[in-house]
């Protein structure tokens, strides 16, 4: 354990459709224990609450510390966050409406909290504790299950009239392409997620192409994971290579979008899908985003992948409470 | 004449590729006079500031006023604009490189020179005269020859690492869409601008579609200009109709994606197309844009048309002027 007073340490809570994540930081932004739990969001949000306070008592623990020596916790929830008045105002993947989500985690840890929308405080942690709070103007896009955005303008957390900037994935690049959950065509969620990669090879699966996940996994690809496709373009296999190829050319347009809307200094790609396969997509979105973007606006300009990746969410959010906490 | 100080006028100025506009603005930003001047960017940088030089005299002759009583002049250029140098970087549609504006005409008008990129003194026209400066959060969009955008974020131009934020008309819509000036395929610019909807109509012509165009300015459509779309929109002629309402959708699914992006409180379209179209376009816009935006972000969200027209660029210029000489 770190030597931190020991009662400065602080929780992030990465709330997600599928998992939960907790960690608990000291005082030097490290994180020294961690937990995760399923979400179980069909549970309802009473459910989902009670296993966030397990999640965050089961992290606290595993540091042998107690509750009473944390002075704060900080949450990232999906979907859009009234943060002054503590509100979920709506998370579609957990079917929440209107949860006074501070509310109920104050009352059941006895402790302040701070809710953030999960993009958000992905975008916090990547700025403050990945580049040292610098960059003046930082955009952030986070691919895995869906793909959102964190905005950093003129030093500070950009979130608009409501809270709700930042839906970069949301961004249409192709008009007629596939339909995305949000009922529009070809946002670059429906092009390049996790999900949207599964489906395509799934389909091309389907038509007779062949791939190595095939022998891996079975011909309905049971249980296919980010990791799985890792391996698959380790080995060369073209199919796999020619989808991770395309998902990562439209989020080098997007990003090349982003550069010619915000002109910022930093573009930084994460999440799940890039933690695994930044390797092969970081060169494609780059080169991509550089063609795209208008003259002028990339001298100086670095596009990178973050580092951070599934900590990025909790780290945050640790941000959030120690800011709260003084 | 307003009843202002005989030494409280300042002169915006909106330099474009075909045009050169100057205002002559009273202490209460009202405009008492203004002219009109043909560019000729084929002249080179020296004929063009020339030529600049004296739509300023003209329109501040016009008004029975000498340079000695204006205490100010704002511009704005097109192309990359580094207004703290006072320098145009780069305008292509110019061919401007590295051309010292500020310093230029200050020499020769012996008055302080603000410049500033042509997008962002529309926006700050529109926010500050239109809207009384009172949205936290404003996107602008300016449709005309090409696509230009402007950003007030917090209440504050938002202009990025280089001055070069902004440029909402190179966002990629249709990523196999038609070819772009910018190199990009299907950016809006290349979807929805006066130039696009020009070249679709002549396009359809020449695949012998139908339209009274080719009545009123014969089968080459030699001067075509918006105005005469307004009169073959307003005669219900259905080619036109179709290719307008076409521009209108793809704007929509821009301002969608503002939407996503910025969660702002005000979208305005502007420029000389929605000027002579809004009435056509606006209900298209809007509705489209509503459609794309994500859940939550369009509680309070208007979406409306500028009402300035092409006076935006010297209104914000003189904004700029003002500013500097107070």
């Amino acid at each position: 354990m770190a030597a931190t007073s020991k009662s400065d340490y602080v929780v992030g809570v990465d709330l997600g459709g599928t998992k939960i994540l907790a960690g608990v930081f000291d005082g030097a932004t490290r994180c020294v224990s961690r937990s995760k739990m399923t979400t179980k969001a069909e549970r309802g949000a009473a459910g989902v609450i009670g296993r966030i306070v397990r999640c965050v008592q089961d992290a606290v623990d595993e540091c042998d510390l107690t509750l009473k020596q944390v002075k704060a916790v900080g949450i990232g929830s999906p979907g859009s966050v009234d943060s002054e008045a503590g509100r979920v105002v709506f998370a579609g993947n957990l079917g929440w409406n209107n949860i006074p989500l501070r509310k109920e985690l104050e009352r059941r840890l006895g402790l302040p909290v701070v809710i953030e929308n999960d993009c958000n405080i992905c975008i916090i942690g990547v700025h403050q504790e990945e580049f040292a709070a610098k960059p003046r103007n930082m955009v952030g896009l986070f691919v895995g299950t869906g793909i959102g955005g964190g905005l950093i303008l003129n030093g500070k957390l950009f979130s608009g009239a409501a809270g709700m900037a930042g839906e970069l994935g949301h961004m249409v690049i192709d008009v007629n392409g596939p339909k995305c959950t949000c009922g529009n065509r070809g946002c670059v969620e429906a092009l390049s997620s996790r999900t949207a990669i599964f489906r395509r090879i799934q389909d091309e699966v389907k038509r007779g192409d062949k791939t190595i996940l095939t022998e891996m996994l079975g011909d309905a690809l049971e249980g296919l994971r980010s990791g799985d496709l890792r391996k698959a373009l380790k080995r060369g296999d073209k199919m796999v290579t020619n989808v991770i190829e395309d998902a990562a050319h439209y989020i080098g347009v997007a990003v090349g979008n982003l550069v010619n809307i915000f002109n910022p200094e930093l573009v930084v790609v994460g999440g799940g899908v890039m933690e695994q396969m930044a390797e092969a997509m970081m060169p494609i979105i780059t080169e991509t985003a550089m063609e795209g973007a208008f003259n002028g606006t990339t001298r100086g300009l670095r596009i990178l992948p973050s580092k951070l990746g599934d900590d990025a969410g909790i780290t945050g959010a640790a941000v959030l409470a120690r800011r709260l906490s003084k």
